[in-house]
């Protein structure tokens, strides 16, 4: 009989797309799964980027065993930079995950402690209570891997990000052997991926790209411009692969694409027969028609390489011409929708043939549909499960599914981020809630979400601010002159120039209006004043332009010699 | 033979969806179809809406005829109100789309003396050198007309915005035979709707939707709440016929979906059995499988009956409760995507079951695909091709589409917003740009996009504003007092403090450094010392934690009593 419950503590990830990170906890030890990062949405101002809250591990430190993770896109392992800046449990991973944790802490400038260990599906490690076996699944990035996790109370299989692939172009097809001998022996909960639990059917394999690219190299009379996520390996190798049928070499655009194929060459998760790559000076003696450009800027990233081909930048190395044709394979992740439909209208603009999802089928994406979710659900049986990664609708209906599979409604936890789940070999219930704000990265600062400083950004995006000055005679507690107005983003310097004049105005009127500073006792109140300046100058730019800008007053004593103070 | 070319001048909605104005110009008259606004898009900061920009017919007023509007969306006439307080020319619109024209000139506060006269289809108006007959499209409005426009070139058909629809639900079929019959005769110039130029195949007839909703309803143990484009009629009628074959009443919720339903039974768009709408107070009493709520809030609109439904406020008139079926029937417009997932995921977690788009057809859109155009295309038989409304990739595949028809390539137009194209009766050719920048409505303002304010708006954004006073005495010529700096939208007030008092010493050391107020020259160069304080500031803030704020620096003398001034 176990003498703890298995806890289990999703501290980002649910709930929303990105930023993954699980808990399990046993007794005194706790094990972790993946920590990602999460790029913000446009009202986030000036965020860079979103990191999970792990007030409850820094609590906890004597009992983290080690972070585990299960593939190496951004959203799995892009906080583990801030997470090893602050602790250092040891971080397991396969072989391209850990190079690419590796470019991840240098380019953040980060040095750790924390030990990163090499681990390979099939391999076994034991972290504590917690002996964890990995195994292949197939996603979009090399080296994807499940979890087997033997606990105390049973097995937890945790399914990392996965498509079921039966004819996968790097990746292992999913072990499903494995999985099904599992499931015959009972599995006490599956954490299982729920990014496209929308999509009834099966996601499409890889392999059916291979075709399309096939038929738009083969049609194109000049230079064919593939651009696609630059992890994505796979569809990578589809392009060397299509390059060398017809004879095409292969120019590498954009630093992430050239640091990833480079390191995939070197490490053999890519192959290309030599000289299929070729350097500048030789893409320009070649003709349009032996060329293809293997580009960044699928998601219409602003300083991609595809995105100076579009806008025509000068210092870009390609310059789309017409006869061009670009194939955009990658759909956009959800919030970059626009950034990748103007890049779209640009390289049409410029003449090229653009050639995207909507048109054909030059992308397939890398998690499973419902039927595969289904799948999975059958061979592991699970008693529990807890639909993870994706937003609240994806879990809601992953939750669904499990339901029509015959998991009782009680056993299927729909969590959200800081939910404490307790499972016992019964049942389970969630009975507590850890405190996890969304963490923002702005520069060097990290934040809470909520703050006051993302609010005043908001404030100050929407009409801009006004700067008030008051100059206030020492002697006298009067105006030693007319208030002076400083605006940014608030009017046009020409014809707001006669509102902020009237402006001016209105403040000196309210001001005198409350004999504000014939007393000396005034002064030494400024938020009356402050109250005073906002409220006449919001009220009348209110009443004149509907806008309402931020308003800072700023009161200054004149008329005396200060002393230099320090305060 | 003509005396003159025949130019088309398009103002707005070319190269991007909504804001639809295009001008024919013949001799000495301009007629203009539809004027249309367009919501901004996130980065556009405090931008309420952009507007065409009229300046080509402010030059010409006394050339200018008359608009004609198509159909009643707000890209096709939200303009109006803007327009309409510069120049009052007739307007002509059908029944409905006059209703709707009518209501955002009360809206907007905007009186006219433009006449608002009424067309119907078969009607026929003469407006100098030119004469138009209206003819019926389907759209997802009602009373939507395409245009024959008869000019001494030849004829014109503008399609309006449109699908081919062979069982509508409430607009008349497009009627093929008279389009056939001019195609035989020979039309000119045809400009026509790219929406959907993307998608292969037909759109589905809007009676599809029907089949769906009625499983739905009949499958609802509780409550089904529908959202749609209030102005989607059809759907509102299909809503009503099915509450009436399942015995349940129409709760109707949301401020601009009962004007428009009401407007829409009085005029007769619309027919309900009377007793169906339920109030308020029979809502309270009714059982949930006996009802039905239309709501607004299809975008996720933060303010709509949906949204606060999701949200759980409590001034809601219904509270979403377990049991609930929420069906969106309508596609998020590009730029909605994420407020439709977040109002779709909170709908999730407060129990609804929610049927959206991409689980069952509970939507059909408005527009024509790829097989519709063709069929157009192939009807008419144009000399000339201009396609017109959707984007820059829209309007290309629309041309490639008219060149696989047989349009030679020298015939078709992919024209942006100010190009001035000169058609004869042979060739056509763009003659002249004509200044068209986007006019962005905030407030009560209007200004052009890429002023210096809305620049202004993002650096706020981003990382704030620091105001920096420096008090300088103006007996010795320098500092009064250590340099007082407020912040906005910078940093935390709490770990931000070191930081501005750090922040407050650069400036200090910069400007005594460069002796900038020992003479009394250095005080008459605000630039300066305006210079000076940027830089030290910026330097060191970036320096530290990667910020780059707006500083506002703000120079007062002190050590004198001064005259009240009026500058």
């Amino acid at each position: 009989m176990p003498k703890h419950k298995l806890r289990v503590i999703p501290l980002g990830g649910l709930g929303e797309i990105g930023k993954n990170m699980m808990a399990l906890e046993y007794g005194n030890d706790i094990i972790v799964i993946d920590a990602g990062l999460m790029f913000p949405s446009e009202e986030m101002l000036g965020v860079d980027l979103l990191i999970p809250d792990i007030s409850y591990l820094l609590a906890r430190q004597r009992n983290l065993r080690g972070i585990v993770i299960t593939h190496g896109h951004e959203d799995h392992i892009g906080a583990l930079p801030y997470v090893l800046s602050r602790i250092a449990p040891p971080i397991y991973a396969t072989k391209f995950t850990r190079e690419l944790i590796l470019v991840e802490l240098k380019q953040r400038g980060v040095k750790t402690d924390a030990k990163l260990n090499l681990v390979s599906p099939g391999s076994r490690i034991t972290l504590g209570n917690f002996t964890i076996e990995f195994f292949s699944v197939c996603h979009s990035i090399p080296d994807c891997v499940g979890l087997i996790i033997h606990t105390p109370l049973g097995i937890v299989v945790h399914s990392g990000d996965f498509k079921i692939d039966y004819t996968p172009v790097i990746c292992e097809a999913t072990n499903f052997n494995q999985l099904a001998s599992l499931g015959a022996k009972g599995v006490l909960l599956l954490l299982s991926d729920s990014t496209y639990a929308e999509l009834p059917g099966y996601t499409p394999s890889e392999r059916v790209v291979r075709d399309t690219l096939d038929r738009i190299v083969s049609e194109a009379k000049g230079r064919v411009i593939v651009t696609t996520f630059a992890s994505l390996i796979s569809r990578v190798q589809q392009v060397f692969d299509v390059a060398v049928k017809h004879g095409r070499r292969v120019f590498i655009i954009g630093r992430s694409m050239k640091e990833i194929v480079s390191m995939a060459l070197k490490t053999g998760y890519l192959t290309a027969p030599p000289g299929i790559i070729c350097r500048l000076d030789e893409l320009k003696t070649l003709p349009h028609n032996r060329v293809i450009v293997l580009s960044t800027g699928s998601q219409g990233e602003p300083t991609s390489a595809l995105v100076r081909m579009a806008n025509r930048d000068p210092s870009s190395r390609v310059q789309i011409v017409p006869g061009d044709t670009v194939v955009i394979s990658a759909t956009p992740i959800p919030g970059n929708e626009t950034l990748v439909s103007k890049t779209t209208d640009s390289l049409f603009r410029q003449g090229a043939n653009v050639i995207y999802n909507k048109l054909a089928q030059v992308h397939v994406h890398g998690h499973g549909s419902q039927e595969e979710l289904k799948l999975l659900l059958s061979l592991v049986k699970p008693k529990f499960f807890v639909p993870v990664h994706g937003e609240y609708r994806h879990l809601s209906l992953h939750a669904s599914l499990a339901q029509t599979m015959g998991i009782p409604k009680d056993n299927i936890f729909v969590l959200e981020d800081g939910d404490v789940l307790e499972l016992g070999q019964d049942s389970g219930k969630v009975v507590a809630r850890t405190h996890v704000g969304v963490i923002y990265v702005s520069g060097l600062i990290t934040g809470e979400l909520d703050g006051v400083v993302l609010r005043d950004r908001k404030l100050l995006s929407r009409d801009g601010v006004v700067v008030v000055t008051i100059a206030v005679d020492a002697e006298s507690g009067k105006l030693a002159e007319k208030p002076r107005i400083i605006t940014r983003g608030f009017v046009d310097a020409g014809e707001g120039q006669t509102l902020i004049e009237k402006g001016r105005d209105v403040v000196l009127a309210a001001l005198e209006k409350e004999k504000t500073f014939t007393s000396r006792r005034r002064l030494v109140e400024p938020s009356f004043v402050d109250a005073k300046v906002k409220d006449s100058l919001s009220r009348f730019f209110y009443e004149r332009i509907h806008r309402r800008p931020v308003i800072i007053p700023v009161v200054v004593e004149v008329g005396k010699t200060q002393r230099k103070t320090t305060s």
